[in-house]
Protein backbone atom coordinates (compact mmCIF):
# COMPACT_ATOMS: atom_id res chain seq x y z
CA UNK A 1 0.00 0.00 0.00
CA UNK A 2 1.71 3.14 -1.38
CA UNK A 3 0.24 6.53 -1.18
CA UNK A 4 1.37 9.16 -3.82
CA UNK A 5 0.22 12.42 -5.53
CA UNK A 6 0.00 13.02 -8.96
CA UNK A 7 -0.26 16.27 -11.32
CA UNK A 8 1.13 19.58 -11.16
CA UNK A 9 3.07 21.05 -8.36
CA UNK A 10 0.59 22.87 -5.87
CA UNK A 11 -2.54 20.85 -7.75
CA UNK A 12 -1.75 17.53 -6.98
CA UNK A 13 -4.48 14.58 -6.37
CA UNK A 14 -4.00 11.59 -4.28
CA UNK A 15 -3.83 8.10 -5.20
CA UNK A 16 -3.06 4.91 -3.51
CA UNK A 17 -1.51 1.86 -5.27
CA UNK A 18 -2.48 -1.75 -3.98
CA UNK A 19 -1.72 -4.67 -5.33
CA UNK A 20 -0.66 -3.17 -8.06
CA UNK A 21 -3.98 -1.01 -9.22
CA UNK A 22 -4.10 2.73 -8.08
CA UNK A 23 -7.44 4.03 -7.05
CA UNK A 24 -8.23 7.78 -6.42
CA UNK A 25 -8.04 8.78 -3.07
CA UNK A 26 -10.40 11.75 -3.08
CA UNK A 27 -9.11 13.47 -0.11
CA UNK A 28 -5.88 15.27 0.44
CA UNK A 29 -2.91 13.56 2.06
CA UNK A 30 -2.19 15.72 5.07
CA UNK A 31 -1.83 16.06 8.87
CA UNK A 32 -6.28 16.04 9.65
CA UNK A 33 -6.37 12.76 7.12
CA UNK A 34 -3.79 10.89 8.81
CA UNK A 35 -4.79 11.58 12.19
CA UNK A 36 -8.69 11.21 11.29
CA UNK A 37 -7.71 7.55 10.09
CA UNK A 38 -7.36 8.18 6.59
CA UNK A 39 -5.17 5.11 5.65
CA UNK A 40 -7.38 2.60 7.18
CA UNK A 41 -10.32 4.06 5.72
CA UNK A 42 -8.97 4.10 2.40
CA UNK A 43 -7.79 0.59 2.60
CA UNK A 44 -11.91 -0.60 3.43
CA UNK A 45 -12.78 1.47 0.71
CA UNK A 46 -10.46 -0.16 -1.99
CA UNK A 47 -11.35 -3.56 -0.52
CA UNK A 48 -15.09 -2.85 -0.80
CA UNK A 49 -14.50 -1.83 -4.35
CA UNK A 50 -15.74 1.81 -3.68
CA UNK A 51 -12.69 3.85 -4.93
CA UNK A 52 -12.20 4.38 -9.09
CA UNK A 53 -9.32 2.94 -10.39
CA UNK A 54 -6.98 5.65 -12.10
CA UNK A 55 -4.05 5.49 -14.05
CA UNK A 56 -1.03 7.81 -13.59
CA UNK A 57 1.18 6.85 -16.55
CA UNK A 58 3.00 10.07 -17.97
CA UNK A 59 1.90 12.22 -14.74
CA UNK A 60 4.15 14.30 -12.75
CA UNK A 61 4.83 12.31 -9.17
CA UNK A 62 4.61 15.33 -6.51
CA UNK A 63 5.50 14.99 -2.96
CA UNK A 64 3.61 12.20 -1.57
CA UNK A 65 2.24 14.19 1.43
CA UNK A 66 0.65 18.08 1.04
CA UNK A 67 2.97 20.62 2.87
CA UNK A 68 4.04 19.44 6.00
CA UNK A 69 3.46 21.87 9.33
CA UNK A 70 6.81 21.55 9.98
CA UNK A 71 10.38 19.59 9.01
CA UNK A 72 12.65 18.62 11.96
CA UNK A 73 15.96 16.94 11.23
CA UNK A 74 18.53 15.02 12.94
CA UNK A 75 22.23 16.23 12.66
CA UNK A 76 24.96 13.57 12.93
CA UNK A 77 22.81 10.48 13.23
CA UNK A 78 25.15 8.14 11.29
CA UNK A 79 28.26 6.63 13.20
CA UNK A 80 29.41 6.54 9.79
CA UNK A 81 29.04 9.95 8.92
CA UNK A 82 29.64 11.33 12.08
CA UNK A 83 33.29 9.63 11.40
CA UNK A 84 33.50 10.91 7.89
CA UNK A 85 32.45 14.56 8.99
CA UNK A 86 35.68 14.70 11.40
CA UNK A 87 32.78 15.45 14.54
CA UNK A 88 32.30 13.84 17.59
CA UNK A 89 29.43 11.41 18.29
CA UNK A 90 26.28 13.33 19.80
CA UNK A 91 25.64 12.90 23.44
CA UNK A 92 22.06 13.91 22.13
CA UNK A 93 19.99 14.51 19.17
CA UNK A 94 21.74 17.28 17.21
CA UNK A 95 18.04 19.17 16.31
CA UNK A 96 17.77 21.55 13.12
CA UNK A 97 14.85 22.48 10.91
CA UNK A 98 14.05 22.95 7.64
CA UNK A 99 11.78 25.26 5.33
CA UNK A 100 8.32 23.06 4.51
CA UNK A 101 8.28 25.21 1.29
CA UNK A 102 11.45 23.54 0.43
CA UNK A 103 9.61 19.88 -0.17
CA UNK A 104 9.05 19.12 -3.96
CA UNK A 105 8.61 15.68 -6.09
CA UNK A 106 10.84 13.00 -6.21
CA UNK A 107 11.88 13.86 -10.40
CA UNK A 108 11.70 17.81 -9.65
CA UNK A 109 14.71 19.64 -10.20
CA UNK A 110 16.80 20.47 -7.55
CA UNK A 111 18.47 24.06 -7.55
CA UNK A 112 21.94 24.53 -6.77
CA UNK A 113 21.60 28.48 -4.91
CA UNK A 114 23.42 31.30 -6.38
CA UNK A 115 26.64 31.83 -4.99
CA UNK A 116 26.96 27.90 -3.76
CA UNK A 117 29.80 25.97 -4.26
CA UNK A 118 29.00 23.24 -1.57
CA UNK A 119 25.61 21.81 -2.32
CA UNK A 120 25.53 18.51 -1.20
CA UNK A 121 23.04 15.19 -1.05
CA UNK A 122 21.80 13.23 2.29
CA UNK A 123 19.65 10.72 1.56
CA UNK A 124 17.24 10.05 4.72
CA UNK A 125 14.83 8.14 5.91
CA UNK A 126 11.81 10.30 6.33
CA UNK A 127 9.18 9.70 10.03
CA UNK A 128 5.61 10.87 9.09
CA UNK A 129 3.75 11.51 12.22
CA UNK A 130 0.64 10.73 12.56
CA UNK A 131 -0.97 11.36 15.95
CA UNK A 132 -0.05 14.57 18.09
CA UNK A 133 2.75 13.61 20.11
CA UNK A 134 3.55 15.98 23.18
CA UNK A 135 5.82 14.79 26.39
CA UNK A 136 6.02 10.91 25.13
CA UNK A 137 6.79 8.81 28.41
CA UNK A 138 9.32 5.98 26.43
CA UNK A 139 10.55 5.93 23.42
CA UNK A 140 7.79 2.40 23.29
CA UNK A 141 5.03 4.85 22.77
CA UNK A 142 6.64 6.13 19.93
CA UNK A 143 5.25 3.99 17.33
CA UNK A 144 1.66 4.69 18.11
CA UNK A 145 2.27 8.52 16.96
CA UNK A 146 4.09 7.55 13.73
CA UNK A 147 1.81 7.16 10.42
CA UNK A 148 4.58 5.86 8.36
CA UNK A 149 7.85 6.56 6.27
CA UNK A 150 8.92 8.86 3.33
CA UNK A 151 12.16 8.37 1.19
CA UNK A 152 13.68 12.39 2.07
CA UNK A 153 16.52 14.30 0.19
CA UNK A 154 18.36 16.62 2.88
CA UNK A 155 19.72 18.83 0.39
CA UNK A 156 22.48 21.06 2.23
CA UNK A 157 24.69 23.41 1.14
CA UNK A 158 27.80 23.29 3.44
CA UNK A 159 29.44 26.60 3.39
CA UNK A 160 25.67 28.34 3.88
CA UNK A 161 25.42 25.47 6.71
CA UNK A 162 29.03 25.76 8.76
CA UNK A 163 30.79 28.93 7.51
CA UNK A 164 28.41 31.63 7.62
CA UNK A 165 27.27 32.43 11.19
CA UNK A 166 26.70 29.40 13.39
CA UNK A 167 23.23 27.95 13.02
CA UNK A 168 23.22 25.07 10.24
CA UNK A 169 19.45 26.11 9.43
CA UNK A 170 20.62 28.68 6.61
CA UNK A 171 22.45 26.03 4.58
CA UNK A 172 19.24 23.45 4.42
CA UNK A 173 16.23 25.96 3.57
CA UNK A 174 17.55 26.79 0.00
CA UNK A 175 14.64 26.52 -2.56
CA UNK A 176 14.01 22.94 -3.70
CA UNK A 177 15.88 21.40 -1.16
CA UNK A 178 13.37 18.65 0.11
CA UNK A 179 12.48 16.51 -2.07
CA UNK A 180 10.20 13.63 -0.95
CA UNK A 181 8.76 10.38 -1.94
CA UNK A 182 7.84 8.81 -4.58
CA UNK A 183 6.20 7.11 -1.72
CA UNK A 184 4.23 7.96 1.54
CA UNK A 185 4.05 4.54 2.71
CA UNK A 186 2.09 3.41 6.15
CA UNK A 187 4.08 1.80 8.88
CA UNK A 188 2.27 -1.13 9.01
CA UNK A 189 3.50 -1.90 5.58
CA UNK A 190 6.81 -1.74 6.62
CA UNK A 191 8.36 -4.74 8.87
CA UNK A 192 11.32 -2.73 10.61
CA UNK A 193 11.92 0.34 10.20
CA UNK A 194 15.11 -0.15 12.13
CA UNK A 195 16.86 -1.91 9.34
CA UNK A 196 15.98 -0.13 5.44
CA UNK A 197 18.71 -0.19 3.76
CA UNK A 198 19.48 3.81 2.42
CA UNK A 199 21.33 4.28 -0.98
CA UNK A 200 22.07 7.25 -2.98
CA UNK A 201 23.72 7.59 -6.63
CA UNK A 202 25.65 10.49 -8.41
CA UNK A 203 25.77 10.35 -11.83
CA UNK A 204 25.43 6.69 -11.89
CA UNK A 205 28.38 6.54 -8.91
CA UNK A 206 26.97 5.02 -5.89
CA UNK A 207 28.00 7.55 -2.74
CA UNK A 208 25.74 6.22 0.11
CA UNK A 209 25.14 2.78 0.69
CA UNK A 210 24.14 2.75 4.55
CA UNK A 211 21.36 1.19 6.83
CA UNK A 212 19.35 2.41 9.39
CA UNK A 213 20.46 -0.14 11.42
CA UNK A 214 23.83 2.22 11.83
CA UNK A 215 20.96 5.05 13.43
CA UNK A 216 22.91 6.24 16.65
CA UNK A 217 19.75 7.32 18.10
CA UNK A 218 16.81 5.29 16.78
CA UNK A 219 13.23 6.33 15.20
CA UNK A 220 11.47 5.63 18.52
CA UNK A 221 13.97 7.56 20.70
CA UNK A 222 14.26 10.60 18.35
CA UNK A 223 10.39 10.85 18.48
CA UNK A 224 10.14 10.57 22.21
CA UNK A 225 13.29 12.65 22.25
CA UNK A 226 11.81 15.51 19.98
CA UNK A 227 8.63 15.35 21.69
CA UNK A 228 10.30 16.82 25.31
CA UNK A 229 10.88 20.08 23.36
CA UNK A 230 8.24 20.48 21.19
CA UNK A 231 4.81 19.33 19.69
CA UNK A 232 5.08 17.01 17.11
CA UNK A 233 2.17 17.34 15.05
CA UNK A 234 0.31 14.98 12.26
CA UNK A 235 1.96 15.49 8.95
CA UNK A 236 5.15 16.69 10.24
CA UNK A 237 8.32 14.64 8.70
CA UNK A 238 11.41 14.00 10.83
CA UNK A 239 14.49 13.83 8.67
CA UNK A 240 16.44 11.09 11.08
CA UNK A 241 19.77 11.61 9.68
CA UNK A 242 22.22 10.76 6.36
CA UNK A 243 24.44 8.08 6.46
CA UNK A 244 28.30 8.17 5.30
CA UNK A 245 29.12 9.20 1.57
CA UNK A 246 27.90 13.05 1.51
CA UNK A 247 30.33 15.33 -0.65
CA UNK A 248 31.46 16.80 2.34
CA UNK A 249 33.38 13.42 3.74
CA UNK A 250 35.80 13.62 0.50
CA UNK A 251 38.77 14.34 0.40
CA UNK A 252 39.91 17.93 -1.34
CA UNK A 253 38.50 18.49 -4.28
CA UNK A 254 35.34 17.57 -2.51
CA UNK A 255 32.55 16.30 -5.13
CA UNK A 256 30.07 19.08 -4.88
CA UNK A 257 26.47 19.27 -6.88
CA UNK A 258 27.20 21.18 -9.81
CA UNK A 259 24.35 22.00 -12.64
CA UNK A 260 23.37 18.86 -14.75
CA UNK A 261 24.51 16.28 -12.35
CA UNK A 262 22.07 13.66 -11.45
CA UNK A 263 21.30 12.22 -8.32
CA UNK A 264 19.18 9.17 -7.67
CA UNK A 265 18.33 7.80 -4.50
CA UNK A 266 16.53 4.93 -2.77
CA UNK A 267 15.31 3.32 0.60
CA UNK A 268 13.87 -0.15 1.01
CA UNK A 269 10.65 -0.47 0.69
CA UNK A 270 10.17 3.47 0.03
CA UNK A 271 10.95 3.40 -3.70
CA UNK A 272 13.31 5.23 -5.96
CA UNK A 273 13.47 9.13 -6.90
CA UNK A 274 15.94 10.87 -9.38
CA UNK A 275 16.68 14.68 -9.51
CA UNK A 276 19.05 16.75 -11.85
CA UNK A 277 20.32 19.77 -10.55
CA UNK A 278 20.13 22.75 -12.03
CA UNK A 279 21.15 26.57 -11.08
CA UNK A 280 19.18 28.60 -9.57
CA UNK B 1 -5.47 50.43 10.70
CA UNK B 2 -5.16 47.07 12.70
CA UNK B 3 -5.75 43.91 11.70
CA UNK B 4 -6.83 41.33 14.63
CA UNK B 5 -8.33 37.76 14.67
CA UNK B 6 -10.73 37.57 17.76
CA UNK B 7 -12.32 34.01 18.63
CA UNK B 8 -11.68 30.72 20.19
CA UNK B 9 -8.22 29.04 19.50
CA UNK B 10 -8.15 27.72 15.96
CA UNK B 11 -11.22 29.18 14.97
CA UNK B 12 -10.49 33.01 15.06
CA UNK B 13 -12.19 35.66 12.65
CA UNK B 14 -10.53 38.28 11.06
CA UNK B 15 -11.17 41.45 11.57
CA UNK B 16 -10.08 45.42 11.43
CA UNK B 17 -10.22 48.48 13.71
CA UNK B 18 -9.86 51.55 11.30
CA UNK B 19 -10.36 55.24 13.34
CA UNK B 20 -11.53 52.92 16.81
CA UNK B 21 -14.17 51.17 15.34
CA UNK B 22 -13.95 47.91 14.54
CA UNK B 23 -15.24 45.78 10.98
CA UNK B 24 -15.27 42.00 9.95
CA UNK B 25 -13.00 41.51 7.30
CA UNK B 26 -14.79 38.16 6.16
CA UNK B 27 -11.63 36.81 4.67
CA UNK B 28 -8.25 34.69 6.35
CA UNK B 29 -5.50 36.98 7.18
CA UNK B 30 -3.30 34.54 5.50
CA UNK B 31 -0.55 34.55 2.96
CA UNK B 32 -2.94 34.81 -0.27
CA UNK B 33 -4.45 37.80 1.76
CA UNK B 34 -1.52 39.61 2.07
CA UNK B 35 -0.12 38.53 -1.37
CA UNK B 36 -3.37 39.30 -2.75
CA UNK B 37 -4.15 43.17 -2.10
CA UNK B 38 -6.16 42.11 0.90
CA UNK B 39 -5.32 45.00 3.13
CA UNK B 40 -5.94 47.87 0.15
CA UNK B 41 -8.89 45.70 -0.80
CA UNK B 42 -10.09 45.91 2.72
CA UNK B 43 -9.03 49.69 3.45
CA UNK B 44 -11.74 50.36 0.16
CA UNK B 45 -14.02 48.18 1.35
CA UNK B 46 -14.54 50.35 4.71
CA UNK B 47 -14.09 53.31 3.12
CA UNK B 48 -17.39 52.37 0.94
CA UNK B 49 -19.01 51.34 3.82
CA UNK B 50 -19.16 47.75 2.81
CA UNK B 51 -18.07 46.27 5.89
CA UNK B 52 -20.06 45.34 9.18
CA UNK B 53 -19.34 46.98 12.20
CA UNK B 54 -18.52 44.57 14.72
CA UNK B 55 -18.12 44.43 18.51
CA UNK B 56 -15.11 42.83 19.92
CA UNK B 57 -15.99 43.25 23.60
CA UNK B 58 -15.02 40.47 25.76
CA UNK B 59 -13.41 38.14 22.84
CA UNK B 60 -10.41 36.20 23.54
CA UNK B 61 -7.68 37.69 20.68
CA UNK B 62 -6.04 35.20 18.60
CA UNK B 63 -2.94 35.58 16.83
CA UNK B 64 -3.41 38.24 14.06
CA UNK B 65 -2.00 36.13 11.49
CA UNK B 66 -2.88 32.26 10.15
CA UNK B 67 -0.56 30.24 10.70
CA UNK B 68 2.69 31.35 8.80
CA UNK B 69 4.55 28.56 6.17
CA UNK B 70 7.64 29.70 8.29
CA UNK B 71 9.33 31.39 11.56
CA UNK B 72 12.46 32.51 10.18
CA UNK B 73 14.41 34.56 13.45
CA UNK B 74 18.10 36.29 13.71
CA UNK B 75 20.18 35.80 16.61
CA UNK B 76 21.94 38.54 18.74
CA UNK B 77 20.59 41.24 16.19
CA UNK B 78 21.15 44.10 18.61
CA UNK B 79 24.05 45.50 20.24
CA UNK B 80 23.31 45.52 23.72
CA UNK B 81 21.85 42.01 23.59
CA UNK B 82 25.04 40.61 22.06
CA UNK B 83 27.47 42.35 24.94
CA UNK B 84 24.93 41.09 27.76
CA UNK B 85 25.33 37.60 26.25
CA UNK B 86 28.90 37.59 25.94
CA UNK B 87 28.36 37.12 22.27
CA UNK B 88 30.67 38.55 20.17
CA UNK B 89 28.97 40.80 17.53
CA UNK B 90 27.99 38.36 14.79
CA UNK B 91 29.45 39.61 10.65
CA UNK B 92 26.51 38.33 9.26
CA UNK B 93 23.32 37.53 10.55
CA UNK B 94 22.51 34.44 12.58
CA UNK B 95 19.55 32.51 11.05
CA UNK B 96 17.32 30.07 13.08
CA UNK B 97 13.92 28.84 12.65
CA UNK B 98 10.76 28.55 15.18
CA UNK B 99 8.32 25.64 15.13
CA UNK B 100 4.92 27.49 13.28
CA UNK B 101 2.77 25.48 15.54
CA UNK B 102 3.98 27.15 18.75
CA UNK B 103 1.89 30.56 17.63
CA UNK B 104 -0.53 31.56 20.36
CA UNK B 105 -2.50 34.76 20.75
CA UNK B 106 -1.49 37.95 22.96
CA UNK B 107 -3.14 37.43 26.06
CA UNK B 108 -2.69 33.53 25.97
CA UNK B 109 -1.12 31.42 28.64
CA UNK B 110 2.78 30.38 27.99
CA UNK B 111 3.95 27.21 29.36
CA UNK B 112 7.03 26.45 30.89
CA UNK B 113 8.70 23.07 29.60
CA UNK B 114 8.73 20.47 31.51
CA UNK B 115 12.32 20.06 32.73
CA UNK B 116 12.91 23.62 31.91
CA UNK B 117 14.72 25.84 34.82
CA UNK B 118 15.94 28.31 31.87
CA UNK B 119 12.33 30.05 30.08
CA UNK B 120 13.35 33.27 29.43
CA UNK B 121 11.66 35.90 27.43
CA UNK B 122 12.37 38.16 24.18
CA UNK B 123 10.16 40.94 22.48
CA UNK B 124 10.84 41.32 19.03
CA UNK B 125 9.74 42.96 15.96
CA UNK B 126 8.16 40.83 13.27
CA UNK B 127 8.16 41.54 10.24
CA UNK B 128 5.53 39.55 8.55
CA UNK B 129 6.19 39.08 3.73
CA UNK B 130 3.65 40.33 1.55
CA UNK B 131 5.67 39.42 -1.43
CA UNK B 132 7.55 36.17 -2.37
CA UNK B 133 11.11 37.01 -1.96
CA UNK B 134 13.80 35.57 -3.48
CA UNK B 135 17.10 36.79 -4.36
CA UNK B 136 16.71 40.08 -4.05
CA UNK B 137 18.94 42.51 -5.82
CA UNK B 138 19.65 45.32 -2.51
CA UNK B 139 18.29 45.72 0.95
CA UNK B 140 16.45 48.86 -1.13
CA UNK B 141 14.16 45.93 -2.68
CA UNK B 142 12.73 44.71 0.65
CA UNK B 143 10.13 47.45 1.66
CA UNK B 144 8.11 46.12 -1.72
CA UNK B 145 8.07 42.49 -0.28
CA UNK B 146 7.17 43.21 3.25
CA UNK B 147 3.61 43.63 4.30
CA UNK B 148 3.60 44.64 7.81
CA UNK B 149 4.52 44.32 11.20
CA UNK B 150 3.85 42.38 14.31
CA UNK B 151 4.63 42.16 18.00
CA UNK B 152 6.39 39.02 18.55
CA UNK B 153 7.57 36.99 21.94
CA UNK B 154 10.21 34.62 21.10
CA UNK B 155 9.87 32.72 24.47
CA UNK B 156 13.47 30.56 24.74
CA UNK B 157 14.80 27.84 27.00
CA UNK B 158 18.58 28.20 27.54
CA UNK B 159 19.22 25.05 28.27
CA UNK B 160 17.25 23.27 25.35
CA UNK B 161 18.94 26.50 23.03
CA UNK B 162 22.82 26.18 24.19
CA UNK B 163 23.25 23.35 26.28
CA UNK B 164 21.80 20.46 24.90
CA UNK B 165 23.72 19.85 21.33
CA UNK B 166 24.61 23.02 19.37
CA UNK B 167 21.68 23.70 17.35
CA UNK B 168 19.75 26.29 18.95
CA UNK B 169 15.98 25.40 17.45
CA UNK B 170 15.76 22.62 20.07
CA UNK B 171 15.27 25.46 22.91
CA UNK B 172 12.93 28.00 20.64
CA UNK B 173 10.04 25.38 19.62
CA UNK B 174 8.22 24.63 22.67
CA UNK B 175 4.84 24.51 22.93
CA UNK B 176 3.14 28.03 23.28
CA UNK B 177 6.62 29.77 22.55
CA UNK B 178 5.59 32.34 20.07
CA UNK B 179 2.58 34.61 21.20
CA UNK B 180 1.83 37.23 18.41
CA UNK B 181 0.01 40.19 18.57
CA UNK B 182 -2.50 41.65 19.22
CA UNK B 183 -2.22 43.83 16.02
CA UNK B 184 -1.06 42.90 12.40
CA UNK B 185 -0.38 46.38 11.45
CA UNK B 186 0.15 47.01 7.39
CA UNK B 187 3.76 48.58 6.75
CA UNK B 188 2.12 51.38 5.56
CA UNK B 189 0.83 52.65 9.03
CA UNK B 190 4.03 52.81 10.17
CA UNK B 191 6.67 55.89 9.21
CA UNK B 192 9.70 54.30 10.43
CA UNK B 193 10.02 50.73 11.57
CA UNK B 194 13.70 51.51 12.21
CA UNK B 195 13.07 53.54 15.00
CA UNK B 196 10.38 51.98 17.03
CA UNK B 197 10.93 51.71 20.91
CA UNK B 198 10.25 47.93 22.25
CA UNK B 199 9.38 47.41 26.04
CA UNK B 200 8.96 44.06 28.32
CA UNK B 201 8.04 43.53 31.82
CA UNK B 202 8.40 40.68 34.08
CA UNK B 203 5.95 41.11 37.55
CA UNK B 204 5.57 44.46 36.52
CA UNK B 205 9.14 45.08 36.47
CA UNK B 206 10.61 46.94 33.10
CA UNK B 207 13.17 44.34 32.28
CA UNK B 208 13.53 45.25 28.48
CA UNK B 209 13.80 48.83 27.15
CA UNK B 210 15.05 49.19 23.27
CA UNK B 211 14.55 50.68 20.26
CA UNK B 212 14.70 49.03 16.74
CA UNK B 213 17.61 51.74 15.78
CA UNK B 214 19.89 49.52 17.74
CA UNK B 215 19.60 46.58 15.33
CA UNK B 216 22.89 45.41 14.00
CA UNK B 217 21.29 44.48 10.91
CA UNK B 218 18.28 46.07 10.22
CA UNK B 219 15.08 44.91 8.35
CA UNK B 220 15.82 45.86 4.64
CA UNK B 221 19.32 43.88 5.19
CA UNK B 222 17.58 41.21 7.06
CA UNK B 223 14.87 40.53 4.10
CA UNK B 224 17.25 40.89 1.56
CA UNK B 225 19.70 38.55 3.13
CA UNK B 226 17.30 35.58 3.83
CA UNK B 227 16.18 35.70 0.11
CA UNK B 228 19.70 34.60 -0.75
CA UNK B 229 19.60 31.66 1.42
CA UNK B 230 15.74 30.44 1.05
CA UNK B 231 12.89 31.48 -0.30
CA UNK B 232 10.35 34.10 1.42
CA UNK B 233 6.79 33.32 1.29
CA UNK B 234 3.63 35.53 1.83
CA UNK B 235 2.68 35.33 5.87
CA UNK B 236 6.07 34.45 6.52
CA UNK B 237 7.58 35.99 9.45
CA UNK B 238 10.60 37.11 10.44
CA UNK B 239 11.95 37.62 14.13
CA UNK B 240 14.18 40.13 13.84
CA UNK B 241 15.69 40.04 17.41
CA UNK B 242 15.97 41.35 20.94
CA UNK B 243 17.50 43.27 22.42
CA UNK B 244 19.29 43.49 26.25
CA UNK B 245 17.32 42.83 29.23
CA UNK B 246 16.26 39.35 29.22
CA UNK B 247 17.48 36.96 32.24
CA UNK B 248 19.99 34.90 30.43
CA UNK B 249 21.81 38.35 30.56
CA UNK B 250 21.48 38.94 33.94
CA UNK B 251 23.90 37.94 37.21
CA UNK B 252 23.30 34.32 38.71
CA UNK B 253 20.56 33.70 40.14
CA UNK B 254 19.27 34.79 36.41
CA UNK B 255 15.58 35.32 36.79
CA UNK B 256 13.91 32.65 34.28
CA UNK B 257 10.37 32.45 33.90
CA UNK B 258 8.15 30.13 36.62
CA UNK B 259 4.86 28.99 36.94
CA UNK B 260 2.84 31.92 37.49
CA UNK B 261 4.89 34.68 36.38
CA UNK B 262 3.22 37.72 34.42
CA UNK B 263 5.31 39.37 31.17
CA UNK B 264 3.85 41.86 29.48
CA UNK B 265 5.00 43.14 26.30
CA UNK B 266 4.84 46.39 23.84
CA UNK B 267 6.52 48.07 20.85
CA UNK B 268 5.45 51.29 19.57
CA UNK B 269 2.48 51.23 17.45
CA UNK B 270 1.90 47.60 17.33
CA UNK B 271 0.11 47.34 20.65
CA UNK B 272 0.69 45.48 24.34
CA UNK B 273 0.36 41.89 25.13
CA UNK B 274 0.51 40.01 28.26
CA UNK B 275 1.30 36.34 29.22
CA UNK B 276 0.47 34.69 32.19
CA UNK B 277 3.35 32.05 32.58
CA UNK B 278 2.31 28.15 33.66
CA UNK B 279 3.52 24.81 33.81
CA UNK B 280 3.39 22.54 31.40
Amino acid sequence: MKFMRVGSFGAEEAVVEIDGRVYAVGAALDGAFLAGGGVERVRAAVAAGELAEVSIDGERLGAPLERPGKIVCIGLNYRDHADETGAAYPEEPVVFMKDPSTVVGPFDEVMVPRASTKTDWEVELGVVIGRTARYLDAPADAAAHIAGYVLSHDVSEREFQLERGGQWDKGKSCETFNPLGPWFVPATEIDDAGSLGLRLWVNGTLMQDGTTANLIFGIDHVVWYLSQFMVLNPGDVINTGTPAGVALGHADPKPYLKEGDVVELEIDGLGRARQVMVQA
